[in-house]
């Protein structure tokens, strides 16, 4: 049976396990993979097993290997393709404060009856355990119907995506033979809005910084030092402050380099999905955008670089008040980049540009994490056609050609360490709470997400 | 017996008793009366009912007065003298965090032999505590020598001192007729530097304010949102940033209304004390003045006023990387005044300053947490003058008239509401770390700290 002529029988398959799927699912996402957090090495380990295990009794040859951070899970199927595709996701999952916020324990899942549909409701349902197992669902159908696995697929799972990737790189360079294939297919990106399936051929970079700024070797009393002594907290926030001007531009010197100018051809796209900014901010309590003058609002999330500050912590911020000069301050900043942008440049004018703040009697330190490029894709390669045919046959609708603002950098380090394009297809909305408290997937991205993976398989294979 | 003639006779009794009244303190001390946080409020009310206690036990008619917040405790000694005089110190002490950097529990104190001599270990040791209970045993000293208390007292002790003591002014304008005396005794200052003694003439005040900014109803992905939607610790930072300018001066309109430049007599004084302030720094591990261009560091913390950060937070702070674009950032920002300073007019400016910064989708509230003008004394008084004889005597010494950076606001309060002047004595040393981990007494400010009393009450008794 060709791949075309099993696609009915694939896509009936997916219907009828669809339960089991789910459960399937559940039982991942109960596992605490937060990669972020020393605590929880073990549970990110623990996830890494699980993948393994169930790519193995699925019939991939698949191995947990090491990495000086947290493992990595390369899977492949048997030989018989005319071209090897890669796909990648990721196991691990953001922290989940604050905790309080959420209505039911992160990591103990449920589906969940909404006015908007049956939810997956949990810790990584969309980011990214319940986007990858799309298309292991896919395979195990395709599997059960054709009775092997699609051929010549490669399947590459990390466990740092949240945690900056440190160890990608190099593993990537350690096994650039065994992963190089003629193209990835990265599944951790969001539909269009309103249920339209989309394929993201742009992302941003991203560079994240932690600063600390020390002044004295303890909480100073405010009255007796205050006017004498530096305060870090003041150098901290008149150094991030600075960071962005009233137009909402950033202000290191050559920030700007590499960014380019929005493609003519695709501003029209961009311009025909009617994006309603105010609709998009009002599901999570805004209303106006607020970035650089004289830009459209997908252009600042999609195409213009950005500085933000995502934490900050020092001195006493508790109940009541403490009048101290505080011993230190600590801050995490990243910076989206778009276009060209080199990340190690802005790197070193940011640090550049804090130290010039810094006074006497003040040190400061940086700790990287993570950097990575943005990410333009080659959509002239025909399987961003065929993939989009695909897509627009599952969902009813014309699949959208779209950008993110959010930063995949596998897509960047396949590009430039493995000399392979990506294709970037998921199944996430907008109203996901990625990163969030009460983070859900729809159940019918799920379902749907897997079916679409089964089509772009039979047109690929 | 004359208070004069008795006076040797209470000097050797305090010498004479000193292990005993050490103990007193430590037992005072194991009582964790942190004002500011909630949770403490049980044991603010048991530091009160302990004081009661002691003062009741000597002799004093001692009550614990109830109000909105934490407990007055208010004594007084038999009729008799020729001039009343108010005794004031404050029961409740600092919160103990960073707790990590206590070399013992705060709460179970002791007495440490170090390099420069014993000390008395724990929260509260110096603030206020073990300052105020130096009076205590020069009255009790006094007692056993006479028979009687030194007629003529009153005590009034607070619990909220550490917590912009809210209650206080309510409290002595209810109180007034109780409360009012000749001249007003407070014990909550240091001596000058190198055990020379001191008489605090002027105090800045103080405008302690909680500035919270909102923006979406959630964190936000930084990715999905960064560049489009408002940054509420963003913001922040350039609200508080702006605050002071690159010559160290405050930047809200209408800041330095009522500063006024030192008396050229107190100047010279000042001047001939021979302030390093490196030295001073040095103690901390700090080194180089910050403050103002142009002005002296004495000046800089005695007569200058000046604008802090206490305490920021907002967004993800902790072990590794979390993108978000933080729901709220809030910070705790204090201002020190000097001279004519307006504390609600300098509140009002800098609620002003802030909504500048708050953009469209962005909240800002303001909670308000202290305000006290600063406090000059009228030295000519002759009360002055005998207890600086006093205090040189004892120490062997000049006493000198210095000021305080830190604001007592009670002063200023028994200006205005009772029209009763105030001395402050205190023998707090600069290395005290109070406010800060591991805060201590010195012994020996303990026990000449009771003797100097002794000396003063016998010259104004």
């Amino acid at each position: 049976m060709t791949a075309l002529a099993g696609l009915p029988h694939v896509l009936e398959q997916l219907d009828n396990d669809r339960e089991a799927a789910l459960a399937r699912l559940l039982d991942f996402l109960r596992i605490p993979s937060i990669s972020t957090d020393p605590a929880h090495r073990g549970d990110v380990r623990a996830a890494a097993a699980w993948l393994s295990n169930a790519l193995q009794e699925l019939g991939f040859e698949s191995r947990v290997h090491d990495t000086p951070g947290h493992p990595m899970v390369v899977a492949r199927s048997q030989p018989g393709g005319t071209r090897t595709l890669l796909f990648y996701g990721h196991y691990d999952v953001q922290p989940v404060d604050p905790l309080e916020l959420w209505h039911r324990p992160p990591f103990d899942p449920v589906i969940e009856q909404t006015a908007d549909g049956a939810v997956i409701r949990g810790r990584g349902a969309s980011d990214d355990k319940g986007q990858l197992m799309t298309f292991i669902e896919a395979f195990r159908a395709w599997k059960a119907v054709h009775g092997t696995l699609p051929p010549d697929l490669i399947l590459l799972f990390e466990g740092e995506e949240e945690s900056g990737s440190p160890s990608l790189r190099p593993f990537l360079t350690a096994h650039a033979d065994a992963l190089r294939a003629s193209l990835a297919l990265i599944c951790d990106t969001g539909m269009y809005s309103d249920g339209r399936p989309a394929i993201t051929t742009q992302l941003r970079g991203l560079v994240g910084e932690e600063v600390v700024v020390r002044g004295a070797d303890r909480d100073l009393h405010s009255g007796s030092f205050g006017g004498l002594a530096a305060n870090p907290v003041m150098v901290l926030a008149q150094a991030l402050g600075a960071l962005k001007d009233a137009r909402g531009q950033v202000t290191l010197p050559g920030f700007y380099d590499g960014v380019e100018e929005l493609d003519p051809a695709l501003r029209r796209d961009w311009d025909a999905l009617g994006f309603d900014a105010a609709r998009f901010l009002g599901r999570v309590g805004l209303e106006t955008p607020i970035g650089e003058t004289g830009r459209t609002p997908l252009e600042m999330v999609w195409a213009r670089p950005t500085a933000e500050i995502n934490g900050i912590a020092g001195g006493y911020a508790g109940q009541g008040f403490k009048t101290v000069l505080p011993a230190e301050a600590r801050a995490k900043v990243s910076f989206r980049l778009t276009g060209q942008q080199d990340p190690q440049a802005i790197r070193a004018a940011f640090r550049d540009h804090v130290r010039r703040f810094v006074p006497a009697d003040c040190r400061v330190d940086f700790q990287e994490h993570g950097a990575s490029p943005a990410s333009v894709m080659d959509i002239s390669d025909p399987a961003f056609a065929a993939a989009r045919q695909a897509l627009t046959e599952e969902w009813g609708r014309d699949a959208a050609f779209i950008g993110a603002g959010g930063s995949i950098p596998v897509a960047g380090d396949f590009q430039q360490l493995l000399g392979m394009d990506s294709m970037l297809i998921g199944f996430g909305r907008d109203d996901d709470r990625i990163h969030s408290p009460n983070e859900k997937y729809d159940v019918q991205s799920f379902e749907k997400g897997a079916r679409s993976w089964a089509r772009i398989l039979a047109a690929l294979r």
